[in-house]
């Protein structure tokens, strides 16, 4: 095996959760440094390294490999790779391999991979013997700066999208921005999604940021990777320690969201990436913002300037909008009936409301439907 | 229908878990006050009554009266009754069930049933929408006095019963002491076996009183019952307000229960109640508490006689000792290989060691075993 490249000192990134906070370590090549972080964290305890097969052959050695220099025993539980093994039955079968792997309750479930994986393995180590210790090791940029931090955890339900889960804190997460270098394109361009996600919620100067350095990115400079996944960590991680929940603020984090997950779902999640869907979404609350006399028409334009020079798609011709309408009011979101927004008064300030005229949000799903 | 038996202010103790923390109502026909309870905790909120065809048969027209009343939309799920409804398809269901009976996440799962309905709904409860509202109404003693208070619920998998689960408290835990009035004989006994091992774990004066007042017990006196109810849910609400996820203290309520889920397992779940198999692990604590030198012969002598004397089995003739060591090393509880036991220094000090003579194990087991 090469020696795997690390180079300078990892930025480390608290989420401020009390007896629940951990650090998210940021930098090339920090899956060598997994099995001591393990190692230090619990001593003795032994690692069921849940992946997919893609992943799995790509860093599963490595993994594994630094897991073993430092003394921890470790089993994989490999899954099939995509959306479908965030199912009830993989759930069950993945608790089935820990108790065949002999996972005890001062062990850890490691998830390496995607948002798929750290779903699916988190909720399996929130489950298992009620809930065991578990560690992040994102592969993804959407993971990177999303899914992996925040303890969100779950599977799907024919009914709905992460219709079942719990929140499940990681005692630890570690981003190797290393893997960001091998990351399919259309998947690169699916994470910067959430990335200007968190520019527009609440970061004015992040997104400014994004709009200057964007061909950097696009480019997979080192350092502007990990910038964007530091910046994005560091402001998840400032809502989550303030709202672990989701009982108020966190909820801003789901700008974008309603609409994207009604083109996910109004397109059988066979389409569209996540991060895809977002950003249509992002694209249509910043429009259906200025439409309601929030959001000024040109920073509207900024937005969806951004994420097409991102390569994001942001209009969804397969899809009326009656259809896309239909699939919104499914949602999570409905409270009594009302369907709840995220909007913006401005860029980098996001507000969660039912309080919108209907049409607003009727002509902003024809300017962007088919 | 004919009018509820209401007698006198119900008792309340309250579980002490700052955010999480929640009252025990305790009294005689309770049932009747479940929906001005649920309207008050949660205004507006709609409920889902979780049951069994037994309890269903006998007391859900009275909980959905109850809730009528008081304006709250309920809808019931039934299971089958039986540990065989704590399973993984069950569980699947009863999501199945909450979303077409439209349960949001502001709403809530009452569980009005024994310990299986109780574990199978709050577990339910913790992993849809990543966890919604939850109240326990109990309608045997065992899960009056243990299994509806702390927060423990999950389901059983092939490998291990209560191997899958969450710590998911409820918001209220109404026990209606009326429903123990025509609970089946060896189901009251079976929940006397907890009763009797809070005395045996922290409290000798109420073991003393046990002693005293068990004709009375049996006998299904209201002031008694109503007295074992309230000191059982003081004991364990003090024991969860300290230690909410089992790191420490809270294990000694397993107190009998590593020889009791030895004897439930080697027998299939098929042959002994819960409580039963308690009964014996309590007897066997108690001889393996004297044999190592710490509980003087004449109180683990006493500690039988109260068992027998309640009705409770407390050999188990059917097994062989290394059969049920077998299956007692496959527990949960062992940690780095070693079995940990919890053992009494006298009645009402119990305390949990890893640290006791191997051939003391045995020579209780011969005693106990066939």
């Amino acid at each position: 095996m090469t020696a795997p490249v690390r180079s300078g000192d990892p930025i480390i990134v608290n989420v401020p959760l009390s007896e629940r906070g951990y650090d998210i370590a940021i930098g090339r090549g920090l899956i060598a440094s997994l099995g001591e972080r393990i190692a230090k964290l619990r001593p003795g305890a032994a690692v069921a390294i849940v992946s997919d097969e893609t992943v799995a052959a790509r860093y599963l050695a490595q993994a594994e490999a630094a897991l073993t220099a430092a003394g921890v025993r470790s089993s994989p539980i490999i899954v099939p790779a995509g959306e479908a093994s965030k199912s009830w039955r993989m759930l069950e079968s993945v608790c089935e391999q820990l108790l065949a792997a002999r996972i005890e309750r001062g062990d850890l479930v490691v998830a390496l991979g995607g948002g798929v994986v750290g779903d699916l393995a988190g909720f399996a180590a929130a489950c298992y013997h009620r809930g065991v210790g578990f560690a992040q090791v994102p592969t993804t940029l959407l993971a990177q700066v999303d899914s992996a931090v925040g303890g969100k955890t779950g599977v799907n339900h024919p009914g709905g999208k992460n219709l079942i889960g719990a929140f499940h804190q990681p005692l630890l997460v570690v981003c190797d921005t290393g893997t960001l270098v091998t990351l399919p394109g259309r998947e690169l361009r699916a994470g910067l999604a959430e990335v200007i996600k968190y520019g527009l919620i609440c970061d004015p100067a992040f997104f400014a940021w994004l709009e200057q350095h964007l061909p950097q990115l696009l480019a997979r400079r080192p350092e502007a990777l990990a910038h964007v996944v530091r910046r994005s960590c560091e402001l998840k991680a400032a809502v989550v320690g303030r709202d672990e929940r989701e009982q108020g603020e966190r909820a801003l984090l789901n700008l974008g969201h309603t609409f994207g997950h009604a083109v996910e779902a109004a397109t059988a999640y066979r389409e569209w990436l996540h991060g895809e869907a977002v950003a249509a979404g992002l694209a249509m609350a910043a429009t259906m913002s200025s439409e309601c006399g929030l959001l000024s028409p040109r920073d509207a334009e900024r937005v969806r300037r951004l994420l097409e020079l991102a390569g994001l798609p942001t209009h969804v011709p397969s899809l009326t909008a009656p259809r896309l309408l239909a699939h919104m009011r499914a949602d999570k979101k409905v409270l009594g009936g009302r369907l709840r927004l995220v909007l913006l008064r401005r860029i980098g300030n996001a507000f969660l409301t039912a309080d919108y005229p209907d049409d607003a949000l009727e002509r902003t799903l024809q300017a962007y439907c088919g």
